[in-house]
């Protein structure tokens, strides 16, 4: 492998990954980071955003925006508002947080504005299309059905991987797809890129392992 | 004008287009059709549909569906279901009432399967490409700002439909674009025709019109 | 039993009840309440109501109407179309298709206002207490966990009935009860009635019933 | 006037109180607070809890939190990890960021079972009831039409209120009453107990004052 992948993480809102737990986490992705020269991004619970980019080195990403700006919104969060806690990107349309084909392209210009990168996450080719026509930086494919199952889309369904890498060349070839749902070893990650994709996308794997930071130094161990 | 423009008529929940009043509505579209030749598709509140369709021989759309197919779904509406009422096609994603994009790809999918044709609406360049990339037989532009205005968005923002026709000839060449917003009049339609979409998406132009035929009939003058 | 209960069918966007399927479950649905003397209530697919309410004299009830009324809205089912087109209530908020709390309170003034009954549906008893206090004609109890279980509430959780018919009587009690999520014999009825409920609201132990006539029949077996 | 009226101040997603200018308005709070002896809580921008609440001794409110507790569940705002960054308590249901009613519900259960007090806007009177029933700590009566108006509810429609703080004490005489929308100085405070609330809920009167100080000294100026 000549390029190194990109792993992003996901702390959804799992209390194994929250405030305190939210910065020990992030560390323990500063340091595989570190050691092995891959890029992990961290994705905290958007309350822990500051905290945890004023205690790593590595990117802070938020999970998700909404397509409101500054104004008159409540309980709404900004691209603004995440760039100032610290965060250099953002999750748009996670599965499990679902936006408005509208407000995706809406969150994407925000972001784009305010200098946050931006992955948008998808379930099938089609909508990994679509997605690339917005020109985000990443999609991230992930059929919802193998999401935290630990069974990784390389290997029960190589072809939405391959379909959406050539999706985007098609469709917007400065779009990189990343691979999400089930990936929890280095292993998966080599699948991952033998598919085509720049990295992976993923949570449980690692956040609910006995050792999360063994999980990482695994998921790494093949680079 | 070697091509006759199709027209879609949006009844919207007005009170001048609901229940018997869709019905006459609809009969003046079809009056006007055959005496024009151009095809006008009747899109009535979807408890309307059946009556609608069993009183006129014009093609009628549901204004919406969901995402949801048969099945334990409550107050849902199913593209075979308003397929059974007598709809030939369906608008999705109007601005009214927009759609997670996940869910505007699945809709997608059950119009299709049972065979409905597609308008999917839109609010700009980029969603214009998103949508395209879905495949669905048309996409209607309509800038949001523009609805119901009176200020046709092929004088107010004729870039948009020209940026519109040029993205989906890029992202995918088989969808058709029709032109919405601000719409009331056959120089109206004449305009939206030159920039390259082949026909128009309407409301109130119309249907709040003191005369709603001699409105559909001025429509198709200059055909 | 000194009154006769209640029997809310709904027929959900179930195959084996859309569209003249739809008519059919609700002629079942008429010789059983002609023969039984209990009023039961077809509640078909929107698109369907027209058609079915034509078709028999039992009272047909929406599965759903949104906030919107007449005006600038695509898509949305208002009071006063369902009304048009033949029902004589509706359900609100059910568990499959919840609202907006505003939008319960602007769904029933609409539904009010056009003369429509109301079934407000509730998961649990703070829920019911709420939709109590907007005054709907009835609320209907349903834990989600039970809908389509085959398990019926009034055996699995007597106190959830109980404590809705109790916390009505304290907070508004001129709204009634009704027993949803698991219901398909007429024990289970007899169960709900003794519960407090003034009836059932029920789905696939009808809809999905090898016999739906059969099944009806079982339901008013006690009465 | 022998009780001192509670003031909560919702920052919303203004440029104007974001990120350090966050602290900057909560420290304008929490000086005013201290002066006059008046409950100030500060609401900012959920990434801007963790280093408002860091910074200030008065209450630090959340602007929103979502039904969703710890788990599989990506950006959402969970009682926990805003409690976790600070958080004493939350607006829940603000009109610019509605909710379900089974999600009100589950949100006010996580708020509590969390620590955190609970404040639950409303629309109407009716609106006010079910919020009631559901037994927050504080209802903020908010007519929407009102909101950023400069008009306060007090002279627009102080029969809302009144009507709001009658219906609380029939349906929860537990729940105390705020009075929001347009409300902008202290005679509109005074304006509010007087019709029986313990305090106001507002925003731009304070955060688009040319002076917040000024204003914030002007809210406490007849206590």
């Amino acid at each position: 492998m000549d390029k190194k992948p990109l792993i992003v993480l996901n702390f959804k809102t799992y209390a194994e990954s929250m405030g305190e737990k939210a910065v020990i986490m992030a560390k323990y992705c500063e340091e595989v980071s570190k050691d092995s020269g891959v890029e992990i991004i961290a994705c905290p619970q958007i309350p822990d955003i500051f905290r945890v980019a004023g205690s790593v080195k590595i990117p802070v990403f938020a999970q998700h925006i909404d397509a409101a700006g500054s104004g008159s919104y409540t309980g709404h969060i900004t691209a603004d508002c995440v760039k100032s806690a610290g965060a250099a990107g953002t999750l748009i349309n996670h599965s499990e947080r679902r936006l408005l084909l509208a407000d995706i392209d809406s969150a994407l210009l925000s972001a784009k504005k305010t200098g946050l990168a931006t992955i948008v996450c998808t379930n099938n080719i089609a909508v990994t299309s679509a997605a690339a026509a917005l020109s985000p930086d990443y999609v991230a494919i992930e059929p919802p059905e193998l999401i935290g199952s630990g069974i990784p889309v390389s290997k029960a369904n190589p072809d939405i991987v391959r379909g959406s890498v050539s999706a985007v060349k098609k469709f917007n070839p400065h779009v990189k797809v990343l691979c999400g749902a089930g990936i929890s070893t280095g292993d998966d990650v080599a699948a991952a890129l033998e598919l085509g994709a720049v990295g992976v996308l993923l949570a449980s794997g690692v956040i609910k392992a006995k050792d999360p930071k063994a999980a990482l130094f695994d998921l790494v161990k093949n680079i």
